[in-house]
């Protein structure tokens, strides 16, 4: 209760750092940059501005995936739940209220290639049979 | 103003049509489907519960890069406008509200392979130099 | 899994039908209408677009103060679950596919008067006594 | 393009500060905190999870009508563009990537009690003429 759900378009800021947790548990991490553009009258031209940071986070097939087919500086939409948190208290007389230590992160539960910005060749992955075999390495691909 | 965004995930129920318009504007529209999942406790597994349905419209880049990516079946994220509208007057004694003649269309501004169903390999596309030369037909690929 | 997440900022546009099941349980129905506004740079005015039409279900406390705090024509945001479904099949040789007989219905997780258009005063209902007591008659208020 | 849409069910944390700017405009600023809730099967109970914090901003009438009807505690949705932006550069050898000097602000568009939590009585405001009188102060109300 009380998700709140992002929808993010953006670029792959790092390389996909691939794990498996001590249970078994595939998971992928990257960061994600987001730039905001407006349609600028007078010059009659797009411009970009602001640009947002989130570190993504992916589980099981959905990380094995990612970890197979996104590289950086590949556009990306990633759908998920978002979480801003404190991580730490103010270190500072903060008054105005925005600026604190904080991380924004999105547990996705889906992410695809941007077909605004390019082609896709998509392969399905069985379900049945996992996509990666625990077996030897913990970051292999 | 007042616009209603969606990320819908599912699956392609119809080939995308592409066209290009008389103004040489690019189109592809196609059908999509999405089913909520449920998690049944008693039985400890997921099983299905309604299956909603969309007609999905991708204008100029976004249409040809759909229209060479995606076929029927594939599982997708669409992220876009939704638009739900009465085309025609109630046709029977419809009290209770809910049931008219209306369409789901979402005009698609990103869309992208579910990364969570299987791998994709993109390619950028130059955005100086259209993917499809209009050269000889208005619905070919 | 697979919600497809909505929030509809529009105006109410039947008087919200309250009842309680059977089983006790409160819901209230509504319809809410939403226009998209768009600029027109040549007439330096906003203009009316399309208009989408929804079915919104409320349960429990929140159909209760929805019933207690919701007139025709007010303006609301709505935040819930999208289902837009075929509830017969075509009747019509539809090709083109968007056009079909379905309904579009969302189911409200959190609904709020929108202070873009004017005030509200709030008051806090007690979650451990209901609001209603549903005692004389099912459809009360 | 490529806004970040969201919508955050939570609770004032601080007092709206509402100020009008040099060139009049009117802007309203507080904190708001959102807890996730999970359904905890072995206890049969909701749980607290996470807490996320976001400085929303409002404007103009909204920005008047905030400030006149919300309060600190008050459950609200919050609809509008997200910007998470490092303000700073990194101040120790963050080498996971998720802990960082950065701002989460929601751009308002539309705010709301939410209903699900108590009764609200609306008060449409007319957009003719401005809520706020910006005779005497500039940070009255």
């Amino acid at each position: 209760m009380n998700e709140t759900w992002v929808t993010v378009v953006g670029n792959v800021a790092t390389a996909p750092d691939f794990r498996e947790t001590s249970s078994g548990a595939a998971v992928a991490r990257f960061r994600l940059a987001t730039t905001v553009r407006r349609w600028d009258r007078a010059r009659e031209a797009w411009t970009d501005g602001n640009t947002s940071f989130y570190t993504v986070w992916a589980w099981r097939a959905l990380a094995a995936n990612v970890a197979a087919s996104v590289s950086v500086g590949e556009p990306l939409l990633v759908h998920g739940m978002l979480k801003v948190q404190e991580r730490q208290r103010k270190e500072d007389g903060d008054v105005g209220g925005s600026a604190r230590r904080i991380t924004a992160d999105i547990e996705a539960v889906t992410i695809g290639h941007d077909l605004a910005r390019g082609t896709s060749a998509f392969r399905r992955v069985s379900q049945a049979k996992p996509v990666l075999s625990a077996g030897s390495g913990s970051t292999s691909l």
